[in-house]
């Protein structure tokens, strides 16, 4: 961190208009094009609950129905079970065989910290685990702003703890999208401090890792990423609770990699507003000496091209297929 | 391609100043800010001989002194000889010891296809002996507007034939950046193609590999790329003299690479004009089934943060060295 950047000299950019390019699939350069016409969500202030309340129904009105389409057509049987206390959502693919019956994945939905519970949470896992090819316990951890930090990552870590009398670590993968890759990454990192058994791997897709928000694409890429068209502060404020936002169980960027930590997948996009988390991150873990991997999409914004068609987002559960069957 | 692009709405982007971001060190901020204060360079028209002539006295104005600097400074022997009817300059860092002697780094210089030829491809590929600890053979193959495509690939094709009397393809690496980048691909396809054998490995650094230009980044970092502030079109024109710029060995972006391809080291920075074209490599080889990896650096412009002693840097030498080390 520096205070002298203003005495640096800045780039200039002029007033541009970017389409989508040539260089992808026509799925997703409709889902540019869509996001481009869509307006900026506008953040509660940090402390107003009203707000937080109508963002999360608003939310809840946008999603569920997606959620509960999904679900619909997902061959994945999923059950609700209290695990380690915590409400969570298993799913198992149809047919599946062991080996892969030995492995589970330990599913953190995204949502800003603040959204994506319940039928969400349940429709990732399922999806994600047809997808995948595996068990998928997805946790619907407790939320800010009624529950801040620790509440979300305790709840995860609880789970992993419970998980661990059923299978081995050699088996467990850790992992979610943004607000997921943030409690992923966070929870490896407990794990480890408190002296658990490490999980086998940890997924962090388009990962919000920084909550400080430090990053030079969260400049470069503001606006120009069509699914999240800024930077966070209030939604990381509300989590936060007054903690220091570079605790690295806050923000697991800043985390001390040097004293172990799982081989780790990394996933963003060119357009992605957190690609600079995503490098970042793997620049950290290799030099740290972590086995990490990084794969990035060209003009992905954050989340991937939205529509579920968009062969782009097939390609990454093809790699974490591969990943996933390498180390797990 | 699409002609449709014009119909999808664009993202408006706003005039901004970026500065640079304290995510990097104080070294690559400067050399940051020190770009954004350089006039983006204004290049002759494709068939204007005399201003390409006049380019690569400018080019050599500038740059031989610093080759001069870093050929005084290096610690490496370097021999010109000819090789395959090729003039090249073999180095060899001092005190190399086996194995390390069985291993050759068959480097191709930068210089948009038209400049970089004589001392600085001497200096530039002494400098990589000395810091990645192999022998090098820098090739200073001939250059547009006098030889146009295929010359260069041809003659970096002669020199690796002749490489093979003496080295084990097994321990040799093709690889360059930029320019050199296109070449090392498209040599590989080469030699893929007329059926040599193919070397242990290909390293593709900041690739121009997409002559069309047709990636995102062409345009989102346009100008944030205090390097390469725009697109290169009269340059690729006069390398292409009339060629299809979709041909894979002028644009090796378009390879099949189904057929074989030898493990392929890839980096790039999130400011790198040529971010998308590191990326399209990365997934198209990964669907290829081939063994290839993506490094990224934060803010990084096209061919480095300017300044040898910028950490990051160096940090492109470490993951080449272990790389290398793997595959040759």
């Amino acid at each position: 961190m520096s205070d002298t950047d203003a005495d640096l000299a800045p780039v200039r950019l002029p007033a541009r208009d970017i389409s989508p390019p040539s260089t992808i699939s026509a799925q997703a350069r409709q889902a540019l094009a869509a996001g481009a016409l869509a307006p900026a969500v506008i953040w509660p202030a940090a402390d107003d609950l009203e707000g937080w309340r109508l963002a999360a129904a608003g939310s809840e009105a946008i999603w569920n129905p997606v959620a509960e389409r999904l679900l619909a057509a997902c061959r994945a049987s999923v059950t609700t079970e209290q695990i380690g206390g915590v409400t969570c959502y298993v799913s198992t693919p149809l047919g599946l065989e062991p080996p892969a019956r030995a492995r589970v994945y330990l599913y953190l939905h995204g949502g800003a910290l603040l959204f994506g519970d319940g039928i969400y949470a349940k429709a990732m896992g399922a999806v994600s685990a047809e997808r995948l090819g595996l068990t998928t316990v997805s946790v619907d951890y407790r939320m800010a702003p009624a529950h801040p930090f620790p509440a979300a990552l305790e709840d995860c870590v609880a789970v992993y703890r419970e998980l661990l009398k059923t299978y081995d670590p050699a088996h467990i993968v850790i992992g979610g999208s943004s607000a997921g890759g943030n409690l992923a990454a966070a929870a490896a990192l407990m794990i480890r401090d408190t002296g658990l058994p490490l999980p086998a791997a940890v997924v962090l897709l388009t990962p919000e890792i920084d909550l400080t928000e430090a990053g030079d694409t969260f400049r470069t890429n503001a606006l120009l990423d069509v699914v999240l068209k800024g930077g966070l502060p209030t939604c990381n404020a509300a989590y936060a609770a007054g903690h220091d936002l570079t605790d690295p169980y806050v923000s697991p960027l800043f985390g001390d990699f040097t004293l172990g930590f799982p081989p780790t997948f990394i996933q963003s996009g060119t357009r992605d507003l957190f690609l600079s988390n995503s490098v970042l991150m793997h620049r950290k873990l290799r030099k740290a000496g972590v086995e990490a991997e990084l794969h990035v999409w060209e003009a992905m914004p954050h989340a991937g091209f939205g529509t579920d068609d968009a062969p782009e987002n097939r390609e990454i559960d093809d790699e974490l297929r591969r990943f996933i069957g390498r180390y797990a």
